[in-house]
């Protein structure tokens, strides 16, 4: 049975950039919308438009059938779902949860498994797209779980995405997002690297870019943040600090396959430096400043 | 004045995969062409259509006005310009000299200032683009030299490409193709790594191409060789060992600059582990088989 306005009450957890958003077209659609986040000032706005505010995750588990989040750090979907407080403990049988969160592939099949005894299914779904992802509805959303969960929550990631794709079982979603973060990382030191040539070399980086921006370097990364460091707008589209946390992640999760990744050792160790740095809360293309 | 049938023989070195497409656009727009190659069986098929062989580079450069070469390594490149029976010592006063080659900016620069104490004006104008690219007269070409040279051979430009631009003094052309090549290598890292890393951690790979090529991982290299990979189809479209001559150039030419390029160097340490294998003419997205 799929989700709909009429035999479902949604609970959202992590009432951040993102969630915020997301939060705003499910309530939008016609949704019964419980919300918990860290900082109430931040779910102020939503809860003027009519969710309904929760002093507890328990107490919000205890309320609603279907219950998202998208909080921090794994640390923090860990506590969330697995704490005294949370929401496998306190959710009703049948329910369904949904982690949005960029995490760990292991702590969602943890979680998987712990929620399986109670009878609630759990997907992992991360996005991406960033916060205008989310502000349009456009975010891509990686599943993994059942699919009879996956199915019956449909309505809701398409009401949040666009590019919405059930990769396998638990822990497939979060998979499937480090993929996509390994790929970025290396596209990253390949444009700094590349922009940091250009310049050096006398360049006029601009006209370069109009050269290899429609070939076979061409990537969203080298025409989408290579303006913005040509620029020098180091401004975050997403933190150079939550980079480390999603690179971290699939390096553990390589060591746990067995499987070397020099690229994103390198890149994990560069963007370490730049934190060291004090550059931590700037976006992404921030690593050029290594470069110069 | 602008280069035409009526004014202009051209000459044309390097009838390879490249060179062989290239010319024949030429011989298609009604110049006359005189072709060299150090293997004349290549050259067989393009004289037949009407081009006319040359025995030597010396006999081909007294009978043009512009030269175009595009020829192996930096070390052809230098021979057949300022070796002694090169171009530059055998060519017309006001004679146009077009390397199309990848090779090393600096020696763009040496064959520039060689050319001109004989009043000879030479361009340095490698391509993206491919063997695709050059059959379809779609070529990116990235040029170094005089303005005044450059316009003047426009209308070849326009019949071999379409993205052309003009990136500044001599050696400018190289070194933009050398920033298109740092963009590819540490693309093709990451997509190398988020294969095996797919593809390890139980994913379907086609599957996740779906979920991440359209976002803020898509790349070229990404969309057109990841299905690729994925069919373990190693096939070149640009060969190991031609690319791994490339980066060594970009290296070299990154530390006389006293730029330190980490991604760079990896990449071209893992390709040439990757030659070492035996693998130096499978296509550059062979950079799996390390990984797997």
């Amino acid at each position: 049975m799929k989700v709909s306005p009429e035999n479902t009450v949604v609970g959202f957890i992590g009432i951040g950039v993102m969630g915020n958003s997301m939060a705003g077209h499910i309530l939008n659609a016609g949704y019964e919308l419980h919300v918990y986040s860290r900082s109430r000032a931040k779910a102020e706005l939503i809860c003027q438009k009519g969710a309904v505010w929760e002093d507890t995750t328990s107490q919000l588990a205890k309320k609603c059938n279907v219950i998202i989040t998208i909080v921090g750090f794994p640390k923090d979907v860990e506590e969330v779902y697995l704490g005294p407080d949370g929401i496998i403990e306190n959710a009703a049988p049948e329910a369904i949860v949904i982690d949005m969160t960029t995490s760990s592939p292991s702590l969602a099949v943890k979680i998987y498994d712990t929620a399986q005894k109670r009878s609630i299914h759990a997907l992992d779904a991360p996005v991406s797209g960033g916060d205008i992802g989310a502000r349009n509805a456009a975010l891509s959303i990686m599943v993994g779980g059942d699919t009879a969960s996956f199915e019956a929550v449909m309505p809701l990631f398409e009401i949040m995405g666009k590019n919405i794709h059930f990769q396998g079982k638990s822990g497939s979603g979060q998979h499937t997002k480090m993929v996509n973060q390994i790929s970025i990382a290396a596209g990253m030191v390949g444009l700094c690297e590349s922009l940091a040539y250009a310049v050096k070399s006398g360049l006029d980086p601009e006209t370069v870019l109009r050269s290899i921006g429609a070939g076979a370097a061409a990537s969203w990364t080298l025409n989408n943040l290579g303006p913005r460091i040509i620029k020098g707008d180091f401004a975050p589209g997403f933190y150079v600090r939550h980079f480390i946390k999603d690179m971290g992640i699939a390096i553990e999760s390589a060591q746990e396959m067995g499987l070397d990744l020099p690229g994103l050792m390198l890149a994990k160790s560069l963007y370490d430096k730049l934190a060291q740095k004090g550059y931590e809360y700037d976006g992404t293309q921030a690593l050029y400043r290594l470069f110069i």
